[in-house]
């Protein structure tokens, strides 16, 4: 997880819409992440975020995960194109596909997931629903590295939003989506500029290279 | 949970400092509370809750836990304590022991907590130490209502901090419970107004009833 002076090679990982792929894109044109997002993988050759590459130029594949019996034989698959391609950091953008070890250890320490809850709290799927349920008055987003559970690795940014009484499950999930939007790319830029140290389970930001002593 | 104008009769339980009983003191002597502490009960005949009992003339009573073979004996004695007092809210702040259903039962959502996170997440011992090996970038404190789980009850107000890279578990608990001592008078000042309503685990909070119009 060291950082390099050359820009950051993202391979994005997305299945739906794709704004947190946006997000993305947005953030490395302005300058933001110094990288760019130099392949999009999707299993679903109607996702929104295909449209999203078009329109920004940036190559893209579908893998339909319904041509694999196995899931690893998918992932296989998926790690073949994202190595031809020299990925730095995959980044999982609403991939509704859980991955396997394969995967996992092909990318180690190097796939981000962002979550829409305050991990640990509501892991798994609906967190927004969950959230709401459960009657937390304040819910957010987690960018994590992703380890073999569902939602459990390393935390590396998180941010809150408020719950209202009166919010329901959109009102609530867009709310969350602003601070994704504004996360997401930080924790990239973080991974680009070699400042994410893991220490055990947790994730520590070492301060920027410009700010530290000529000996350090 | 209806309100009444009569100010409310407060019991409150502790076992350790009562920094949480002062907090709440101080909220009835500045009128934030409509209501008073008329009883506090110990298990510990060395809390330091004794001592700010007797500086602001609080009846107690110490109840040594280790004379008692089985929980609910000693909780009886506690629910004896609490409705010869006429104890309106029970309120844990600070108390080392797990309650049973004897006293639960005895006041049904009329007993508080409040605990050192976000719940769901961190319930339990130690909640500070887990949210730092958890490597969470938030944590908070939680006032709820208490029921037969552990820190599992309706959640009333939550309130988040940060946690930073340099914190052990001593700044993260100051930081919490500089917060713990701000929403915990504030959830029993809304008990007090009769505000807080259960919608099945969600509890809701009713505008104040000068803000209501005259024909609500």
């Amino acid at each position: 997880m060291t950082g390099s002076a050359s820009p950051l090679r993202i391979g994005v990982l997305a299945s739906g819409e794709g704004t947190n792929l946006q997000a993305l894109l947005d953030a490395c044109d302005e300058g933001r992440i110094n990288g760019h997002v130099v392949l999009m993988l999707t299993n679903n050759p109607r996702a929104g975020a295909i449209v999203r590459c078009k329109r920004a130029d940036v190559p893209f594949a579908v893998v339909d995960h319904r041509a694999f019996s196995e899931r690893t034989a998918f992932d296989a698959v998926l790690v073949e194109k994202l190595r031809a391609a020299r990925i730095d950091l995959v980044v999982l953008a609403g991939f509704m596909r859980i991955i396997s070890p394969v995967l996992i250890n092909a990318f180690a320490q190097r796939i981000m997931n962002i979550h829409p809850s305050l991990l640990p709290a509501f892991p798994g799927k609906e967190p927004q629903r969950q959230a709401l349920e459960h009657g937390v008055r304040f819910s957010g987003c987690t960018v994590h590295f992703v380890d073999t559970g569902v939602d459990t690795g390393p935390i590396i940014l998180q941010a809150v939003v408020p719950v209202h009484e009166t919010d329901d499950v959109e009102t609530l999930k867009r709310r969350i989506q602003e601070e994704e939007h504004r996360i997401y790319p930080q924790a990239v830029q973080f991974f680009a500029q070699g400042r994410l140290v893991l220490n055990g389970r947790r994730v520590t930001i070492l301060p920027e290279a410009s700010s530290l002593p000529d000996s350090f």
